[in-house]
């Protein structure tokens, strides 16, 4: 069994191309694999807030030292941790903002990338002082862009600071099997957008049909 | 007269670097220039929330023609794009975080980042329907980097997000001058963390002595 993490960082609701197109993801996927897990975090209507001073004083604390204001600061991270730990596949829409990610779904890696949990630090190691602690996740990004040209080779792709951020953040825990699928010209509209938009349907349903994950036992 | 815009974006206090650092520079500006204005933005410790729905509809939308929910959406967005506006020079602490920049100063630029206020947006000019609506501002960012190496040629500067987006977002509003200070080594602490201050401290000391803007009459 897959357990799939669906996560939505668009504050937009019916207007979201993200939105739309993880859900039929998901529909396409538990209609061929009925029996895997999906459990669905809305981080655009349910905003994840920034990290605090005592959040980081916390995490970078032995858990039974913690105070109580550190246990309650990590307490969402506690929980977002949990459940990422437990996915095996991730597909997460996250719309294109100003040349990187929306701060909802920065505000999301914050809370997840946490020091004995999904990545360890040992400063005596001098090569390799950071490792991974996750491994055997897939993540689908189906990301959402105004304007066009952000892809390989585009004319923008130089000023696409989304996707590079996002494998680099991924791959520090562990997670290096990832997809990106763009939406783009979402400011344009007409054939340029539904050309777009097309495309990226067809690549998630490919995905679907020729992929099965392997059971993670964690 | 300089309009000195001073942001901090670390959530931290007393243990933030990039909070000293810009605290000295603004202090060295004021005792070299008395006569100019200071703002002080703490969005570390008053976060910036991310946008909403509504934001995006209102700032879509003409200011007449805006509901109730629309504006109270933009309410803190048109405090932020005003004091932006008036600054001249901005000296913004942000720590790096996973990668990137924190998401709350994320949030920041996705507030001042607006259609018809600090950029414009024409879909009929199909060569440039973008261009930007801010002219003769000077940011300094000032960056804390936990390890090392992310800078210019060094051996992580390809896992560096911050500098590229922070250079790409604001030049698209207009801010071409980008000058990014960067501490590094904190988590290794140690003559790696003190030399680095050192020379974080002597770049920002030479840019107070060397320069003086020319007043923007806006």
């Amino acid at each position: 069994m897959t357990n799939l993490l669906h996560i939505d960082a668009s504050p937009r609701g019916e207007r979201s191309h993200t939105r739309r197109l993880t859900a039929e993801f998901v529909g396409e996927w538990q209609k061929a694999y009925p029996l895997d897990a999906v459990t669905y975090r809305d981080i655009g209507r349910n905003p994840i807030p920034h990290v605090t001073e005592d959040w980081i004083a916390g995490a970078f604390t032995p858990p039974e030292k913690r105070t109580g204001p550190m246990r309650a600061a990590l307490r969402l991270s506690d929980e977002l941790v949990d459940e990422f730990l437990t996915a095996d596949l991730i597909v997460a829409g996250i719309p294109f903002y100003n040349f990187g990610m929306p701060s909802g779904f920065k505000a999301y890696i914050d809370q997840i990338v946490r020091v004995g949990r999904t990545f360890s630090f040992n400063p005596d190691n001098k090569e390799a002082p950071f490792q991974p602690l996750t491994f055997g996740k897939r993540l689908i990004a189906v990301v959402s862009r105004g304007d066009g040209g952000y892809g390989p080779g585009g004319k923008n792709e130089t000023r696409n600071h989304l996707d590079p951020h996002l494998r680099t953040a991924f791959d520090f825990i562990g997670v290096t099997d990832v997809t990106i699928v763009a939406v783009e010209n979402d400011e344009h509209g007409g054939t340029a957008l539904a050309e777009s938009l097309n495309a990226a349907r067809e690549t998630l349903s490919k995905f679907v049909g020729s992929t099965k994950l392997t059971p993670c036992l964690a």
